[in-house]
């Protein structure tokens, strides 16, 4: 089973957007054990998106489309659809009602014509009822060929793929089973790891593939196969897993298929023992306090943050006593868990974060290298901190200093 | 003028990476007035190679192909690169020697033998030297065709398209005159803005292209013009965007391409007027401050973020009665605005910016419909509040609350 991704939008072609919905696509059809052939970026032109169709429909079986579905005038997706498939538009009552309801309850405008203009599909689609957003998901079949035409913006998009597009996949072929397993690890660098787990990796049989995922500190070892007899692959899979455990046994914290990623199992631990948490963040900048805040439902054990990014602020609002900043200076063990101790009295938690440190580019208000970072947890009972050493690049100093916060909690919650 | 741009690689197939080096090549080629006709992402397969740059070939001028250029063996563009020309790899010495030079200075391990095999090119080619990594650029003219192979690693790709592709490509073709303009307007949403300027867009000139940017409550207008008359076009654009302006006067806050996105706007700004700013953050978690922290110099002109995230935070930290709370409930104008200006107090800064609202998916502890957002600015001169209705989706809430805010700020800011 072959995909091919078209996205249309002289956008893509003119450098101002970066396609990130063929890789979101790519991933997920690959999960379901669909391929990726190719991926084609066309411009908003009438004939090359017929071509483009012609193309893929000679060398793949699917072919998802994205974008230029729109309101406004420049966008032609649609009509050539319906040109390509010999078939005319026609209004589509449901999408209307859907279309609607979203004007009625978000937009509170008068619906123009354009807008109404959204619910016309082809005759011969499929519609995959876009909820979150107006312009319709469409599933048109031809000569054994599958056409999915979806909305460009990327959150209708994986709304679409995820509820509609993969099920119906899923459901219209006969597809292997796939499965896919992912160890989380973290202490250990990929080539560190590579060579702990070598001879097991060399000794896993041609059926389990091996990818290392490695991401800001952190590496996901993903064990898959595919195959028909789900049984057989299964056993397989686990016989892998419990062979390379004790190998990781320190490093290991959990299967992220099962458990979600690290948040997820601190945001579950925190819910289950109803304890709170707060954070001060110096060099992250609110990044963990927007890590924690971006699941619904956190406002059961995320208490708060607070960002004090001036040096002065730690001073004046989180009390830091100027003296600990004039001593030790602002990137310090010393600093990092004053800041811990003080925001798990403001918010009153059982647990903090706190983090401060050097990203660069430059040196700032303190002398420590960049890369430096201090990252202290706070409970109850007392409070410790970690020095890392992230690199020099900013964005990877800040991502992999919210990753290590996180681990650092991660492992302070099972403690008890 | 037309090129297309080929990028190599399964895990662009397989979903693991994003191709970003494609937005930037025709960022760069848009510049100088070549226009990119199609992106193409294919596998490390032979065959499959060889069929795109025969596609390629009927269709365009120039053809920048990237990745597939590294020392391992699953490595095949080189030499199917040689087949397609018939032509054979031969070593090149001033690349060897670029090899060891790189070696000697960063790696300082024995030059293996698939290192020193980077060094062949396919005879016909002239080499586009990579001074700072081991692939050539290689560039290679056939039937009035221009194939460019680069490496995928952005950084050497970068360099070498800015360094060797462009300034040899004005010199190889007569190239025309490219301008774009983009227009950032808020407040309207896409088809509302459609219908506003519907007479103005009608009677745009064929030589000026009009393209709708729509991105989470923002819309941005590009114009796009081209042609060998630069400063007819220039006239022809500035006499469009003078006949626009009138028509969207209050929304309209800015030229991207000469001002940078809103953020930037706002982080000039203040740092011109060496102002600063301080957030209280409810329902957008901290992605406010993250989006001031995420450029470096924030420490200039932001001071600090609260992130008060549990209604009793509101009332513990940032000091709001809890009578106000009770009385007109926490997602309000009158809790979002004592949110302001207590954190403009706690961090003694110019500006404040606060935001309290219900993002979902569940009510929490407002009675407010789901997507109601309060945002507050507050200055050393008083405080005031605007309601949004921002939709029910999560995270898109989430980030047009954001959008909002810098847009109020930057209101604020301008006003003095």
């Amino acid at each position: 089973m072959l995909a091919e991704i078209i996205t249309i939008g002289d956008e893509l072609l003119i450098g101002q957007v970066i396609d990130t919905n063929s890789a979101f696509i790519a991933k997920e059809l690959n999960k379901i054990g669909i391929s990726v052939y190719q991926i084609t970026s066309v411009q908003d032109d009438r004939n090359h998106i017929l071509k483009a169709f012609k193309d893929a429909e000679q060398n793949v079986d699917v072919i998802i489309i994205t974008g230029g579905l729109g309101p406004t005038k420049d966008d032609i997706t649609k009509k050539t659809i319906a040109d390509y498939f010999n078939d005319t538009l026609v209004l589509d009552e449901s999408v209307l009602k859907n279309i609607e309801s979203i004007w009625k309850q978000y937009v509170r405008q008068t619906l123009l014509q354009v807008n109404k203009d959204q619910a016309l599909v082809p005759s011969k689609a499929t519609v995959l009822m876009n909820t979150i957003g107006t312009a319709p998901g469409m599933w048109i079949e031809n000569n054994n060929k599958v056409f999915i035409s979806l909305p460009g913006v990327p959150f209708e998009m994986k709304a679409l793929i995820q509820n509609e597009v993969i099920p119906k996949l899923t459901e219209r072929f006969h597809l292997p089973f796939i499965i896919h397993k992912t160890l989380m690890v973290y202490g250990l660098g990929e080539s560190t790891l590579a060579a702990r787990i070598e001879s097991w990796e060399d000794a896993l049989p041609a059926i389990v593939k091996l990818a290392y995922l490695p991401d800001l500190g952190r590496v996901r070892l993903r064990l898959s196969a595919k195959g028909f007899d789900k049984e057989k692959i299964q056993a397989e899979v686990q016989k892998q897993i419990d062979a390379v455990l004790p190998l990781i046994k320190d490093e290991f914290y959990g299967f992220e298929d099962e458990n979600g990623d690290v948040e997820s199992i601190v945001a579950k631990q925190l819910t289950k023992l109803k304890q709170t948490v707060a954070v001060a963040e110096s060099c992250t900048g609110g990044k963990v306090a927007e890590r924690f805040t971006s699941h619904p439902g956190a406002s059961n054990y995320f208490k708060g943050s607070v960002v004090s990014y001036a040096t002065e602020s730690k001073i004046d609002v989180l009390g830091i006593p100027k003296e600990v900043v004039e001593t030790y200076s602002v990137v310090s063990a010393q600093v990092a868990e004053a800041m811990a101790k003080h925001v798990l009295g403001m918010f009153n938690s059982d647990f903090a974060i706190a983090t401060t440190g050097n990203a660069g580019p430059t040196k700032g208000d303190s002398d420590a290298e960049i890369g430096t970072v201090f990252i202290a947890i706070a409970t109850r009972n007392g409070v410790y901190s970690e020095k890392f050493m992230l690199g020099n690049h900013r964005s990877k100093v800040i991502n992999k200093a919210v990753n290590k916060a996180f681990e650092m909690l991660l492992k302070e919650i099972f403690k008890n």
